[in-house]
């Protein structure tokens, strides 16, 4: 028999604090999630470094991963016996929505943008390639790894079932800010997932709003913009990330100088030759990353074991408020003041905005999640900003934050004092 | 200026989901925050392996002791101005609070079982020895660490300040319950905090509560009663535990018997050979722990291969209700079928009590923790067993849950059928 | 068409607080929402003088019906396809849920008993006479009536329905509680109603629980006691309930005298003559009521006068623990003394005892609803205090509370020195 | 001893589910609460026909004013040992805020425009004439009831006072807002009360919030804009509201044009010859009205009897969209049909817009509430708009929208079927 009618004899559920709980059905997916490949998922965090700032946001991949099947569970429910809802696409669905992020590594931003790895092209891999997924998978049907994969990858000719998981109001983004919200503590971050659900409609090209749901979705436009500037985009956060991206950053450099490590980066190796393995990638989780950083701590390189050290014991640098283009000027002054005083400034003083992570506000015309359309009384579809005042004063309004992080405790104990002061000075001129 | 009278300019807060904010006005609180000692428990789990079983529970030490600091600042804002409470004994109440787990390292259960450490042992050694921790602590006073350690150690003469942390409702316990029900997410765990916080009073030897509450304190032991049995004892939890244990145990033993490892158990070492200095241990937290589970998933050893497999990807194994004392002779004869199987019942065949374990109901008569005494409007004391039915009847009954672990898989993979049946058949009989 | 197969052409919610949105489908339930014998439960609130003591706790028997109609609900959708449970009943059930409590008048336990009125015997009045909720439940099939009243009042064949509402763990139960949690503000009164739903069975007869779920029917059954003795108990709600009754029964009283009413209680006036209709019943909702009151602040007769003005200012008698037959000598001389002072004993020298109250504690022996029993895995039933030792601690033991009402103002103001004094010393002998 | 100084042996506390506790130390406070003015504030419901749509929202404005003073005291604490407050005004705020919609009738949105009473003017007579509360007032000082007045009415010259309760971030609002939602389920109206009051700093004439709490602000602001078109606009609501005025406009014209009673409108006499007392007022509660609403439904005059019966039993209008000044015409031809039909259109068709009613979004420029000002690091000034998009995007923008109601079911039985189905054309045209 193929896995795809397969039920369990009882209903199994998980105990989710977001959710209440997770309900699981069908044996396809209960296998999917014991495998080794979504289980490692429990050792990726879900928001990296931001656990430095609100320390209860320790919560992993594994637990976002089950609350978007969950969500998208729910509102297959609400879709059922509609038009243009499939009812044998829902495993499909459900199997995209779990392994959506299983190719995410550690501290995903920082790594990629060091290394050039691509989390979307290892999902891929995880799921075509000799996997337990892919295994699973293909009990199903041969075609099953590809249908899932391209769901995925936004390339399904069925695009109701990519926006379900992947556009402007889907699975992914609305487990995730209510499950942030939960573990960091904050008050933003809740909306009425129940009543955005129940006027959830499935149309030929993605899902819909009904707009008398619009104050709803209104809210939880609004909860988003509120976790990105108070939590995704906190200054203490990005001081951790920014920390985090050197210390990646001084390997890789180190490694081309042909450095000695004492602890060699054993489970990098194959990343500096882009020879990576599907093998190699799967073991590098948070824990392993913790490891290296806490060997690095002993190193010979003055560079790499500061770095280290400060991330291990949230030894964070200072920010001020500091728009390059604007203060050219003092940009190259400073760096100049810090070479003087032997802090290396490729390391000591960064440049950081906002606009480099990978949140972004609700934006109708542009990116590739497709904007909200509301189904009007009328059966017409209007997209919604241009329905609320609210959403249209946030909408593309891309407002970057920028900031110049540095060591202040360093500057502090340099012994150079007239290059010290006059940097100083720079610094809080603001 | 001694630290002792150091306040920060401005309140510091940290976002807390369970107590919505700590607030920090100290220096020396502030300070302690910040050394390596107390960051590092940001690397060890306050539930081990309970998150194989609730997912959501991933939060770590360095939460909860935020948690206990913050719920014994409370207490002592209800105390100020109280007959027994001395002002004085604020800051070494509030660093006993903070520190009281100071000294715990990952799995600390099953660790200390296997390698016969003692988490309250280094707790002592981290506050009077070589630390951060110590250096802060000595800035109010050259006695002052060895104060704190006296408190948390509950050699005190001062017992009252010992209760407020660790007494049959105190802060430590407390803290715990609502964090695990919140971040498990289930219903259980929930009090009044705000209620009994109200009603607590400070007497000569110990923290009372008023008897107008109660049922307050009623409804914390039936938390805690609900909590042992649904969450701390769960049979799944302690599957991952038995794992865990039979891991380090297998490595032990390997080291024992001189096995070349390929991924040697560097940071274990001094361990073996009792030599473990402060540092060592301080290295030794959960993200090492993983390290070296993954590593050995590729040990020619087939046990210590297969358990690590086993625990990094939840392969857990089956649990039976079992006896030992009532069913002897099935005992004896498991174990001699698991031989046969060619599966070692040492690592394979496991009783499990969960009397093991480090939590218990409460107990009026003995332990080493005060009973919880009612302020009668009278001013007289009662033990609260004696005035509430409820807690008179969970309190004392230590029931004991008896469980035998075996990995199902590995035995229905089994060629010997003969064995196998006859062990399935003992297995299943109940 | 019958209404029994009548569906809503779009499901219609209501935005409910306890259980987020209460969902109706079924034409039937809508229209008797719809009927003016339904809307007037808005007029009667669920805890009468409850708000008090509470103040948030002002909520309606309206409110209350609709929860228990959704749990019913939820429960059903758990029951659907399984054993003994016959889809053809579910809009029986639900109509028996949902009109349970309409018979309920103002204050009804008072009310009751001064004037020996009985909401049960008005809600069948109101199902079975002619009414829109007779006119509506016609349109089910004529014999509909007849049946939901019968499940009611658990005279149904069918034992299972009538557990459904009116058992030791039914929707009634399990919706006030949490309603009343939720509006009171109280800690208490939360339990996993969503586990306890999750865990039901039908059986033959009644309603069972599987004994996976017995912890979540354990934190039920102490939400439960918690309840009774921390909110519907309360000494200072059952002060306000004191008044009140001695209101009515001095209505009463100066009635049967021929007392000549400046605003004569039109509205009782066939409840002396015992001719209430059913019209006139209706009408007796808690505005009117209150109406009176304010009314009879006015009237000539001291007592009256006094005792409506205490009950719209909330100037509540004081309460002393008393047992009368512990204290036969003191009852007596109290009441003595107290008509030496001019205070009439008979409405101002109140005993009550909190087992006079609607309410109890689980019962698994005795009372007419059903006790709870747990389904076993091997299939057999186990009644829950068996199991339990935390039920069987609390279930059973009626524990009495005794207490003695008086007008403590009153007392200070009275000109009798030496026998008020007298009385004084009495009641604070404690 | 003054009333000013007194404390109460041990704080009183009362359980709110808002904010857990209310906290009562002053005896000053306790008194208050005590009065029979301030206990008749339990019988006027905060949301008047509000729980009409949203069947929780039956909370009185006694707990709405519990809720204004506690918050009042909590921004008391912050402002403590800070300049431009002055400890001495402690009390004086402190009542105010308790008694700030003392003066509050029944439905007062539409009684104030039938009766052209005034709630702000009565709250004065209740502070400054002969009353219970005038009596507690005098205990501080001669001249102490004339201060709470001047508060109350925007008239001292402490402008900071006023702006703690009446302001566009005031403890009026914050307390509504989270009341409100709580009572009616929904789940907009939450914002991080903790976090503004820990921001709020008091100026020379205002209360400001600090820059670093803009997002905190910003999310209170958007509660209240959803507050409004979902819960205080919701055009059921409305529905009720109108059928309300439309009563009482109806018993005045009956009144004037001399018609015989059945049942008098006593209550409302001196209502009519505008020589209403204080004490009738006082009389005046929601309890009285639904007795007259109740009795009216025997009335002989035909559209007084059926609006009572339509508002007790809600038998609502219907509603469509209908901005009067863009279909004059319209609206010209359904009067002339209503009338046609027999169906008196002063009655039966009516216009109500939202900006009729007594909230408002944020209004920076204009209106007698000051607007928010942030305190920037600099020490300037910002207006909150100037600084926030989300917030001007809102703010100022006054949307109105309009509705006509009518009583479909009357339509539907009416026998003129030209008329009728040319009015059914007209008001389905859209």
């Amino acid at each position: 028999m193929s896995l795809s009618s397969k039920r369990l004899h009882e209903e199994k559920v998980f105990k989710d604090p977001v959710h209440r709980y997770i309900h699981v059905r069908d044996t396809l997916i209960w296998l999917l999630i014991g495998t080794k490949e979504f289980q490692r998922l429990r050792r990726v965090r879900q928001l990296g470094t931001t656990s430095m700032t609100f320390h209860g946001a320790e919560h992993s991949r594994f637990s976002h991963s089950l609350g978007v099947y969950e969500i998208t569970r729910r509102m297959i429910n609400v879709f059922a016996g509609r038009d243009h809802w499939n009812e044998e696409d829902r495993l499909l669905v459900l199997s995209a929505a779990l392994l959506h992020d299983v190719g995410h590594g550690p501290f995903s931003h920082s790594f990629e943008k060091v290394f050039h790895t691509d989390h979307e092209w290892w999902t891929r891999q995880i799921i075509l390639g000799e996997t337990e997924v892919n295994a699973v998978l293909r009990q199903v049907d041969p075609q099953f790894p590809q249908a899932v994969a391209d769901v995925i990858a936004k390339k399904s000719s069925n695009k109701l079932m990519t926006s379900m998981i992947s556009s402007q109001i889907d699975a992914d983004r609305m487990d995730y800010l209510l499950r942030d919200a939960y573990y960091t503590g904050v008050s933003y971050g809740h909306f009425d997932l129940e009543r955005i659900l129940r006027v959830m409609r499935p149309e030929c090209d993605q899902v819909v709003v009904k707009a008398s749901g619009m104050h709803a979705v209104e809210d939880y436009i609004m909860s988003r913009y509120q976790m990105y500037w108070q939590v995704y985009f906190h200054p203490v956060t990005r001081s951790s990330e920014v920390i985090l991206s050197k210390i990646l950053w001084r390997v890789r450099k180190l490694q081309e100088k042909g450095y000695k490590f004492r602890q060699p980066p054993r489970h990098f190796a194959s990343l500096f030759t882009n020879e990576l393995s599907l093998d190699d990638y799967l073991r590098l989780d948070e824990t392993v990353m913790y490891f290296y950083f806490q060997a690095w701590q002993d190193e010979e390189d003055p560079i790499l074991r500061d770095l280290c050290t400060r991330f291990l014991n949230r030894r964070l640098f200072q920010y001020i408020e500091f728009q390059p283009e604007k203060r050219e000027e003092d940009w190259q002054k400073l760096q100049q003041l810090f070479m003087e005083m032997g802090v290396d400034p490729d390391y000591y003083l960064v440049q950081d905005s906002s606009s480099d992570l990978p949140y972004d506000v609700y934006r109708p015309g542009a990116g590739e999640r497709v904007p909200i359309q509301l189904l009007m009384p009328d059966g017409s579809l209007r997209e919604l900003s241009q329905e609320s005042n609210v959403v249209e004063a946030i909408s593309g309004k891309k407002r970057t934050d920028y900031k110049l992080y540095y060591p202040k405790d360093t500057l502090s104990a340099c012994g150079q004092r007239v290059a010290r002061e006059e940097a100083v000075r720079i610094l809080t001129r603001g």
